[in-house]
């Protein structure tokens, strides 16, 4: 199959506040200027971001539409056909497009329908935090959200660490910011005390932290500054 | 723990042939021309980077050691007496230090010796080819090489399959670029017809390709050129 002419662009944004740009190479920064028309997670963050980038088009001259986890199937089918009229930008609310967001429903229909998808480079919160932690980067998967209610989030864990025992694979996950500290206590109190945890939180901020200890060392010191803050937690056990 | 004061730089290289700059932001640019000693996969690949970013320093004015699969601990343990002059960078031969590299071995001993830790954001071939896969981005695993004998790979092509089929969880993998037609042979014929299969070739490059298709259309279809070509495979069953 040919592709067809138009492409769906996947734009990475900055994750945390935005000062002077670190964070997008300036071929990024290109593309999405000639770029009109965008399916974005929340509308209020891609305007303030295309107005940070000094997008050279007036808003009300741009396309913009949602896709969030709870715009429904056909609506998703809709932003395919403004492919068949020009190039589309998606962006996630922070971080890459199709990870850990919604944007993969888009991107899969965009391959249904013949579309080239073309990823653009910028940060990853997840990708940052495994080459920071000096884990195992040659086998690692990540899991996202792990449950909330204590039991499960406790077997969830026990599982992971057995899972990285037999496998060798560091196992990467988050949390809502505001539970970090509870996840945090429990990785402590339910781990084994060789298992590494790494803790990688406000990436790509003035003050980033990525920390690699034993779960014996963590005992023993200060619980990390982490609450109300985006984080990643990643282990490995042997 | 507070940390010590130097940092150990982890610097994302361009995957592929170098051309103009598409892929590192101008701050990764300007921190890599302030470090003066690299440890690096291959000196030669490392050079020719430097020269291509035109740091400043001359060659002989810099401080070059090699880390690869082969570098003994020990001398790994020397490469950490380095950070105790100066700012370090670390280096892979393509993409980003610490995945799918020797790299994590010195990052984890840089933690164990309370050295700071920074990634930069530059081009991965892994994160780029999930996030133009279209496939599950909420739950992803990277597993490196298959293993080269065939019963032993349709095996492990199985396993990946079943577990993605039990876990919603998309499996990521290689191979070494000679074998990659063969490899998709092997996908083809054995994976279930309804599988999706994402191959992700040349990223980064004016021919990158990245296609998802499910498992019985790709049966009907012409290969893809991947033949000696750096690919990452990808698929999600359900």
């Amino acid at each position: 199959m040919t592709h067809k002419k138009q492409i769906l662009w996947l734009i990475p944004t900055p994750i945390g506040k935005r000062k002077e740009n670190r964070v997008l190479p300036e071929y990024t920064l290109n593309i999405v200027k000639n770029l009109n028309c965008f399916i974005v997670e929340k509308p209020q963050t891609a305007i303030s971001f295309l107005k940070w980038i000094n997008h050279p088009t007036p808003e009300y001259k741009m396309t913009l539409r949602v896709l969030n986890k709870k715009t429904p199937d056909q609506e998703i089918f809709s932003f395919i056909k403004l492919l068949k009229e020009q190039d589309v930008g998606l962006m996630s609310e922070a971080g890459a497009p199709g990870v850990a967001d919604p944007g993969s429903r888009l991107i899969n229909l965009a391959h249904e329908h013949g579309y080239q998808v073309a990823p653009l480079i910028g940060p990853s919160s997840i990708l940052l935090a495994l080459m920071g932690s000096g884990l195992n980067g040659q086998n690692f998967a990540f899991h996202g959200y792990l449950p909330i209610q204590e039991n499960k989030r406790n077997s969830a864990v026990k599982a992971l660490e057995n899972h990285s025992v037999q496998t060798g694979q560091t196992q990467i996950f988050m949390e809502a910011p505001h539970r970090n500290l509870s996840l945090f206590d429990n990785l402590v109190n339910h781990l084994r005390p060789g298992t590494k945890l790494c803790i990688a939180c406000n990436l790509t901020q003035p003050d980033e932290l990525i920390l690699t200890k034993r779960v014996d060392s963590w005992r023993k010191e200060e619980k990390p500054d982490i609450q109300k803050k985006p984080a990643l937690f990643l282990i490995l056990a042997s």
